[in-house]
C-alpha cells in the first residue's frame, strides 16, 4: 500500500517531534502537496520540509487541524490490525487500574487513537468518532472492538459538535448487537445506570471517578447539596458514603429521574431529594429559605466552551461558587469542579479565593483532583487535560 | 493589652486583603513606624497607609518577610488561647480525614499559624518553630498542644534553615514528656517507624501519603525501584501493596537501616533489597547490568532550593528521570515526584516529555498528585504548595 505524501513547511515538524500529534493547515507546504488533493479521511505519509518521513496521518483537508498523526511507523497505517493493537494496549492499562469493566477504554489522542473515544459499560461499548479518518474506518473500529472485547452491543454516540468541523453528520445508532437505553455500571463500589442514548455525552462521566471517591471522608453524616447533579454521579455516591441527606438540583427532569433510579438501585432513595430548576434560581431560593449545607458540590457544564467565552465564563464560575459558599455551614466544604479546558486550574483557584474573601471567609485548599487515569493526559497536547476539581474548606475569616 | 502599630505604605494592604498573610520589609512606612523599634517576635497592630487596622502581626524586623498576619481580629493576639482555638480547628479537619492519629496536624500559614508546623505520631508530637514570634511563644505552643491533645511527648525539631533568616539558633530538644528516637505511625494501612530526632525534617514525609496510596494498582506483582528511598515510605508500601520485589536506593546507611526496620515491621523483608550509594551512580550500574523494572519511583530531595538553582535543578530532574526511564520494561510506570516549590508542575511534565521523546518513547500521564489534605494549600500563598507527583506510563513510540 503506497500512501500519498503530505509535506510540511520548514520547522513545522518540531512540535510533532516533541510529541504532538496534530498538524495545522497553515503548516502544510500546499505548493508541493495541495490539501485539495485529499478527501476527508484519507491517510497520507507526513514528511518534513526536507522530505524525511514522520509517520502516517489521517487527513481532514477542510479542518483547521488538517491532519493527525496515527502512527510514527510508516509501515502501520490505520486499519483493523492497528486498531486491535492500540485497543489492547489501552485495555491492559484499564484492567490494571480497575476492578470492574466500567471505564473510558479509549481516550483519543492520549491513547494514540486520534478521533476515537470508547466508554465501556461491561458488555456495552459507547463509541464516539470525532475525525473523518476514524469515521471512515468505523467498520474496522467495530470489528476491532468485537475481536478484543466480545461486547454484546456497541452504540455510535456520534452527536458531538466536533463532528461539524469535520463535515460529519451527527447521529446516534446501534453499530453492533443490542444496546438497551439504560446500561449498568459501578463506580467506587456504587451501582448506577446511565442513559447511553438520551443522556449527556456517552451517558456517564467517568472522568470524575477519583474525585468522587475522595468525597467519602467529607460527607459522612453531613448534609450535602449537589448542583447540576445530572443523574446523581456525585450526589448518590455522597449518600452511599454516609451523607445524612443529599439534595440534587438539575434543570432536567430526565436527569432527575436518573437520580431517583440510581438512588433506588442503592437503597438510598430516602436520603436523596431532587429539586428541578435552574441552579442559580435554586441557589437564591435556598438562601432566602435559610437552608444550609455542610458540603456543596458544584460541577457545572462547561461555562467556557470557546476562548471567547472566557470572561463571561469566569464570571459565571465566580457567581456559582460564591453563591454556593453562602449556603455553607460554618466549617463547610465546597467541591468546585470545572470541565472547561480553557479555564486553568490556577484561575479556578483564584476565583474561589476571591469569592471567599468577598464573603470575608478564609479558605483552605484540601484536594486538587483531575481526570482519572482512564483519561490519560497526553503531555504534549494541552487539550487532553480538562477536568479540575478543587475541594476547599471554608472558614470564618 | 495595647500593641504598637506597624504602618503599611499606600496600597501595600491589597495583597493582605486578598488573603495573603505576609508583609515584606519594603512595604512598611518606616518613617511612621520604624522596624528598628521592634524586637524579633514582637506583636503589632498592622495598619493600612490610611490608618485602618488590618489585624495582628508577628514581627521579624530583620527578615525580608518582616511580619506575618496572626489574626485579622485585633482582639485576638497570639497567645495560648488563640493557639488552642487554631489547633482545635486544625485537628477537627484531620480527625475527619484520617482513621489513625498520624498526620501533619498544623501546617503553618495554611492553618493560620504562621511559623508553626506540628507532625503527629499518635501520642508523640514533633514541632518545628520557624518564626521569631512562634519561637517566643514556644511555651504557649507546648501548653496548647498538651491541653488539646494530651501527648506523652513533644519534640522541638528546630533545625531548619528557615530559622537562620529569623536569627534563631538550630536545635533539637525534648519540649515535654518523653520522646523515643523512633516513633510508630501508620500510613495507608502500612506500619512504619520514623527517626524523629536523627531523620530528615520531622522524621517522616506525610505529604506524599495520597500519592503512595495510588501506587497500589500499578505495583501489584511488579518489580519496583525506589530511588532516594529514605526509610522506605514508597518502597515498603509498594511491597505491602503486592510488588514482587522492591529495590531501595539511598546514599544514607542510616536511612537504609530504616527501610530494613520498616520492611521487617510488615513482614516484607524478603521482598525488599537495599542498595547504598549515590543514586546517579546506581542508575548507571543498573543500566550496565541490564537490570529492568516495571515501576520506578523517583522522589528526590529538592534539587531547586532557591530560584537561582532553577537551571541546574531542572537539568538534574531531566537526567534523573531520563535515566529512570531507561531502566523500565516495555510497558513501564514512572512515578516522578518533586518537592521543589520553585519547579511548577507543568515544567516537571515537560521535563518528562522531553526525556521520553529523547529516548523515542511515548508517554501517558496517568496521575497528577499533590500534597495530601493535611498539608492544605493557602490559595493566596503560592509557597504553601510544593509537592508534585506525576505517574506516567512509558510506551514504545
Amino acid at each position: 500500500m503506497t500512501l500519498p505524501s503530505l509535506r510540511l513547511k520548514a520547522n513545522a515538524d518540531r512540535r510533532l517531534r516533541a510529541g504532538h500529534l496534530w498538524v495545522f493547515s497553515n503548516e502544510i507546504d500546499t505548493a508541493v502537496t495541495p490539501l485539495t488533493a485529499f478527501q476527508p479521511g484519507d491517510q497520507a505519509l507526513l514528511e518534513s520540509a526536507g522530505g524525511k518521513p514522520l509517520g502516517i496521518v489521517g487527513v481532514s483537508p477542510n479542518n483547521l487541524i488538517c491532519a493527525r498523526l496515527l502512527s510514527r511507523d510508516q509501515r502501520h497505517p490505520l486499519d483493523k490490525s492497528l486498531l486491535v493493537h492500540r485497543i489492547k494496549v489501552a485495555l491492559s492499562l484499564r484492567e490494571r487500574l480497575f476492578e470492574t469493566p466500567h471505564y473510558r477504554l479509549v481516550y483519543g489522542d492520549s491513547d494514540f487513537l486520534p478521533g476515537l473515544v470508547v466508554d465501556r459499560f461491561g458488555d456495552i461499548l459507547v463509541v464516539q468518532l470525532a475525525s473523518a479518518t476514524m469515521d471512515k474506518h468505523r467498520e474496522d473500529v467495530v470489528a476491532a472492538l468485537v475481536q478484543v472485547l466480545k461486547p454484546s452491543g456497541i452504540l455510535f454516540k456520534n452527536d458531538s459538535s466536533a463532528r461539524d468541523a469535520e463535515g460529519l453528520p451527527r447521529l446516534v445508532e446501534t453499530a453492533f448487537g443490542e444496546v438497551p437505553d439504560w446500561v449498568a455500571l459501578e463506580e467506587n463500589g456504587v451501582r448506577f445506570e446511565a442513559p447511553v442514548r438520551e443522556g449527556q455525552k456517552t451517558g456517564w462521566f467517568y472522568d470524575h471517578r477519583m474525585n468522587r471517591a475522595r468525597l467519602a471522608p467529607y460527607v459522612k453524616g453531613k448534609r450535602v447539596l449537589d448542583l447540576f447533579s445530572y443523574i446523581g454521579g456525585w450526589g448518590v455516591q455522597a449518600a452511599a458514603f454516609g451523607a445524612s441527606e443529599v439534595m440534587c438540583v438539575d434543570a432536567s427532569a430526565f436527569a432527575l429521574d436518573g437520580v431517583e433510579r440510581n438512588a433506588t438501585l442503592n437503597g438510598l432513595v430516602e436520603k436523596v431529594v431532587c429539586v428541578e430548576g435552574d441552579v442559580f434560581d435554586a441557589l437564591r431560593e435556598l438562601k432566602a429559605a435559610e437552608e444550609r449545607f455542610d458540603v456543596v458540590i458544584a460541577d457545572p457544564p462547561a461555562f467556557i466552551k470557546r476562548k471567547k467565552d472566557l470572561k463571561n465564563g469566569e464570571a459565571a464560575y465566580r457567581r456559582l461558587n460564591e453563591q454556593a459558599m453562602r449556603l455553607l455551614n460554618k466549617d463547610g466544604i465546597l467541591v468546585s469542579a470545572s470541565c472547561s479546558m480553557h479555564l486553568p486550574e490556577d484561575d479556578l483557584q483564584n476565583i474561589l479565593l476571591t469569592g471567599a474573601r468577598h464573603l470575608d471567609r478564609s479558605i483552605q485548599l484540601l484536594e486538587r483532583g483531575g481526570q482519572g487515569p482512564d483519561h490519560p493526559v497526553h503531555p504534549a497536547i494541552a487539550e487532553t487535560r480538562y477536568i479540575k476539581s478543587l475541594t476547599c474548606r471554608i472558614l470564618p475569616s
